[in-house]
């Protein structure tokens, strides 16, 4: 492996959490949607971010999510993603690359501000998230470095960079090359309104782009547009090499090489927040495929990196993953 | 009580906490002074934060903690200090107001950033500060609201304050005009290295402008440099109306009207991170004593507000300390 050769890129909106604890009252009286992401524009940011208790902000952006998580468990990894030349920019940057990340994207220096997702947790550990996209409506094919690119075993991209109208260029801009070298596609579709928003372009990128999809059980229904997760996963089969989908405590199913494996999730002793499971699960199959396991195994780091995701407040692992996996796996 | 009535106001650096895990590998190579508050400039920020592990960013300030605290307890509190009209001011602006306390001090517009301090949190739970001062070298006696200070029963200063110059003149304007409206004045030692930095001048303070003294047992001996708890224990008891000196696992004491009562410190199931234990101790005993408790009620209030915070990551209480109050005081 060369010096320039990693394991993963990401490719993702470039966001700057802002967690704050909530009670089911205030997700209502503030119309918020529940479980899911939604989009916002910078006066309800600035309405709801007054109307937020304390926060604490920690860099987030599911791409880079799962790009950090693929870092702790010892994987090389990199990251494009547009942060403005802003203190939020620089915090970004620096936990993404003090995370051990390759990232050089440059930054937007129009005065836009680096990219905010105010996320509730409410009691029962839900996270409800509202983004303000900021700098990241700048990404664009330019963006793309295709030497990164190339050099990565897999590209992996977030349905959520569909929103913003220029970052589905360099999308398909950086799927083209990784298929060029010779490399693989992964997708996570991120959220059921984001495929509802984008169904026929994610279905046309599935069907003719993507090498290996992520996305859990309502994302899937949504993109198929059946009501139960079997006819899910039997159209999924048929359009895509290999697919994790998960299913919460109901654990996950990876299909690939023509087997099907249903796994258990991982046990946690108590769900404190939910924000950053499936990022983390597709951190750990993806860092399992690129050391070169099983699928089924690669399922299983994956569970394990969920489950400590969930069992803290906050979206990117604080316990390094590599001794977490050695201590279940060896 | 007026609307203008207020149970505490705090003076101190308003600061904003970057907040890392470190093992003490790191703190050695990187010389810093273990358990301890360092000052340090933008250079050396800029190199330790370049060498720090990804971040969690949550506001601070040791005074700005125990204000927030007593709004947590359900006190009424305002707070007085210099953030910069930057995004990281914002944040500090944003989660002290939305945690009830009223923040109106005026932000510096010199292009000085808000202060930050990199606390390395390592696997024993203690916490190394390093702190950059930034706008908070601005605050000055200008900045001291004298309404807000003659309607508040109890004005709160920390000693950090007298790090930065002009600083120590905003404190003593506002022990002046305290005291002139029958108010009481206390004040934290805050850290034993800020004691040996300004001794003569906190001993003239101890002795001629404060009620209420707070220290834990360190900073009492640097204090009045002898070199064990009781000797320091009777100097403080010469001096001060009223005086809560913590000792870590080993409790506190509270000496006031003739008494001295012994607290045992509350339970904590696993100390996570020390950092705020002082801060949050003094906003127990604070909101105890404005709300008319006795001097041992305020002790074991001070203490249960101290354990929760040791309890989590992070210098400000997560759970309403109202409840936590009510179900161990009622």
């Amino acid at each position: 492996m060369s010096d320039r050769e990693i394991d993963v890129v990401g490719i993702g909106n470039a966001i700057v959490d802002v967690l704050s604890h909530a009670d089911e009252e205030f997700v209502v009286a503030h119309g918020l949607a529940r479980g899911t992401m939604t989009l916002i524009d910078a006066p309800r940011a600035e309405a709801l971010y007054a109307a937020m208790g304390p926060g604490v902000e920690v860099s987030g952006g599911s791409a880079a999510n799962t790009i950090a998580g693929i870092a702790s468990l010892g994987g090389k990894a990199g990251y494009i993603g547009k942060v403005s030349n802003d203190q939020i920019g620089g915090i970004f940057r620096h936990d993404i690359r003090s995370a051990g990340v390759r990232f050089d994207t440059a930054a937007s220096v129009s005065g836009v501000p680096t990219a905010r997702c105010m996320i509730f947790v409410t009691p029962d550990a839900q996270r409800t998230m509202n983004t303000f996209l900021g700098a990241c409506l700048e990404l664009g094919p330019d963006d793309i470095d295709p030497d990164l690119v190339a050099h990565a075993k897999v590209t992996y991209l977030e349905g959520y960079l569909w929103d913003p109208p220029l970052a589905k260029q360099a999308f398909l801009k950086a799927a083209r090359i990784a298929h060029q070298a010779g490399r693989k596609v992964a997708l996570s579709l991120s959220d059921p309104f984001c495929v509802e928003r984008h169904r026929a372009e994610f279905v046309d990128l599935v069907k003719n782009h993507v090498d290996i999809l992520f996305a859990n059980e309502h994302e899937v229904c949504a993109l198929w547009q059946v009501g139960d997760f079997d006819a899910a996963l039997q159209a999924t089969r048929g359009h895509c090499e290999i697919a994790a989908l998960t299913r919460s405590e109901k654990g996950s199913v990876v299909t690939g090489n023509g087997e099907v494996h249903v796994l258990d999730a991982a046990r946690v002793a108590k769900v404190v927040d939910t924000t950053g499971a499936g990022d983390l699960y597709a951190a750990g199959f993806l860092y399992g495929l690129t050391s070169g396991r099983g699928l089924y195994e690669c399922g299983r780091i994956a569970s394990l990196a969920a489950a400590e995701v969930i069992s803290h407040f906050g979206a990117r692992p604080e316990t390094p993953l590599t001794e977490l996996v050695l201590a279940e796996l060896g």
